[in-house]
């Protein structure tokens, strides 16, 4: 009997989360035991609201391919978090929507989050003898996935990062006779993945940035400004990548120590980024000239250097997922099995989601060196097969072409 | 007899503005009346304490050609005004330096302050009947420059902010259940031109950004907020884009309004952006979810998205200079002559260096509509055509490959 499948994306958006989507539809409609495909308007928040669409129609025309190298989220995204306890009313909603719908597959693309509403709507689906499958597909520019080598979307994060760095440190180099400091802040609460990919923009050995700061190990703020003082010595225009999330290793993040300062005109506090803080710091001990630069939300929803192995990557997690449901598989997140970094070959496989949701990977501590100012070489042999290929983008009087809801 | 040419850069940096330096050595190299061509190290700054290197000696290397691609200022920038005073002693000291050198020609690439120091020389050279050759090649993101139809570096700029705040309206729009406003804050003090471009990011009429302010325009704070209620009606994510120069037409930027606020842990002034202003304003007054976004330092440095007519046009430009100076202009700036748009197509000319200098072109009052909220149709056919057309890059292990002194 034939049975609908139904996707949606939830967390933040990646370059590739709808290569993801991408896989999941086109694998979907050639399927003989699967008849519609229904796409979650914002994730399951908005599907409790009844906002779906039937995605699959989308393969009559360009748009599904064009849905491809779109970033964002197609479909919307949500942050919502289903209800611990699984005698909440909230499920047999949800259920009661499904089987209306004939859903035999269930697809969520997402984060550690999104893997905590997969593992619950299957533990639900075993508990009352609901034979939907129910599969993560992993997205997150964090990389912070337990489970797999790594997660769709930060290949292409990480490029755009180590592309970046390399122009800001060009810019940053231009009055060389000056001395300089330029604190580039990364995204990264937790996890310091995507802050460590600012080393493959060193052209050369000792090159910018010659100073990187992960959240995995406790910052001090003494030995940052010795460092620096050291380090401008022999390059005068210093660029310093940090995490978000740099911390003191005692639970405080260092933009908090700038935090209780600053109210603007309507009486709120202004909220400092670890970046400002440190340019701030950085002037008041050092007194040369110092700028902070925050990378923008562009590190998750850029297409400018989308990675070719990424984008294919993302693309196949989501028709392995449509292979694992129809075989069978629920409860289950795909993976990626590195198999060798030289040449780069990576298999597929299943981990059950519930070891995996509500989890971060760090950075291993080994790769951190220098007193937690720079990162190891093993990292490069580890990121930099990820950053590959070139994508050719659709584009219309000159500005990449997007797919988008009407 | 055989003269040597000397070439700078100077201001901030572009995406084209090593194309255009390309564009004067490549083209110097073939001419039989020059012999050497010197690059001066950080403008004529650095010149003046003898930095200066043997630019046309790259020929011999591929260096060059990964020149022409290269953004930021592969010779490096100053930011140094020559006195008034013509009979200042630096004068007699640079002329004795141009003489030992034996130069004939000097290039200075550069946007109205870079045009002064030309103007400056060619004066000073007129005045003691010294026979070298001044001429200046423009450029600038701003595209302020007067008595040309735009400038080098607008065109990959324009297109930069374009995508960039595509990318960013559409990570704006993923939790499209809730409302939000995000504010981006565009470079540009006293010129629009920049902000504008971000028209060219609309899918469809209609789309984000809905709101574009201009610096050209006083800014009503309030009229802003009625402007942002009225638009969230029919736009629940919108997209509003700021030149950071946008003033109240009293003299007073946006951003000054808050400058006097906050403090940071070290006793200074915390400056804050326009953009950072007006998210607080839209907190206070509307109350809806809201973030500001500077656009970075990416702007003139990125060369993700380098127009091939830009490019082109740099590198005509320096071109175009090596001949002018040889045919025996001097005091002269290399100009730009649209002479249609649809198809576009451009001439080179020349235009008194002394009227370009330390004067700013704004855009259009009639292209700044809807009570300064908008810009009008007329702006497309203006600044398409020049971002036009893809540049392939260079890369290496994925990342493009900079070209940098050694």
């Amino acid at each position: 009997m034939k049975k609908n499948i139904i996707v949606g994306q939830s967390g933040g958006p990646t370059a590739v989360i709808n290569g993801s989507l991408y896989g999941v539809v086109s694998e979907g409609l050639k399927q003989t035991g699967v008849c519609r495909i229904y796409g979650m308007i914002n994730g399951i928040e908005g599907f409790l609201h009844d906002h779906y669409m039937d995605i699959g129609a989308l393969d009559s025309t360009n748009e599904l391919e064009l849905v491809r190298t779109t970033p964002g989220a197609y479909l919307g995204s949500c942050r919502y978090k289903l209800p611990e306890n699984l005698n909440d009313p909230v499920y047999s909603q949800l259920f009661e929507k499904f089987d209306e719908k004939d859903i035999g597959y269930f697809f969520y693309i997402g984060g550690n989050d999104s893997m905590d509403t997969v593992s619950k709507l299957s533990r639900y689906a075993a508990k009352t003898g609901s034979d939907i499958r129910f599969i993560g597909v992993p997205k997150t520019i964090d990389n912070d996935l337990v489970e797999t080598d790594h997660t769709p979307g930060y290949g292409s994060a990480a490029k755009y990062v180590a592309t970046v760095v390399r122009e800001i440190a060009t810019d940053a180099t231009v009055y060389d006779n000056k001395q300089s400091v330029t604190i580039v802040e990364v995204m990264g609460r937790h996890a310091g993945w995507l802050t460590a990919a600012s080393m493959l923009a060193r052209k050369f050995e000792g090159d910018n940035p010659v100073l990187i700061y992960l959240p995995e190990v406790a910052f001090d703020q003494d030995a940052f400004i010795e460092k620096v003082k050291e380090c401008l010595k022999t390059t005068p225009n210093l660029v310093v990548c940090i995490s978000e999330g740099i911390n003191d290793g005692r639970g405080t993040f260092i933009c908090e120590y700038a935090s209780d300062v600053g109210i603007d005109n309507f009486g709120h506090k202004m909220l400092t980024g670890s970046g400002k803080y440190l340019e701030n710091l950085v002037k008041e001990k050092i007194g040369v000239k110092v700028r902070s630069i925050e990378l923008n939300v562009c590190q998750r929803c850029s297409c400018a250097h989308l990675a070719r192995v990424d984008l294919d990557e993302a693309v196949n997690a989501g028709i392995y997922a449509v292979h694992a449901a129809l075989e069978g598989a629920t409860g289950k997140m795909i993976t990626f099995v590195r198999n060798k970094s030289v040449p780069y070959e990576l298999s597929y496989g299943t981990a059950d989601v519930n070891i995996i949701c509500n989890k971060e990977k760090p950075v291993p501590a080994e790769w951190i060196i220098n007193e937690g100012s720079d990162i190891s070489d093993a990292f490069i042999d580890y990121a930099r097969p990820l950053t590959q290929g070139y994508v050719e983008l659709p584009t219309k009087n000159g500005i990449p072409l997007f797919a988008y809801r009407r």
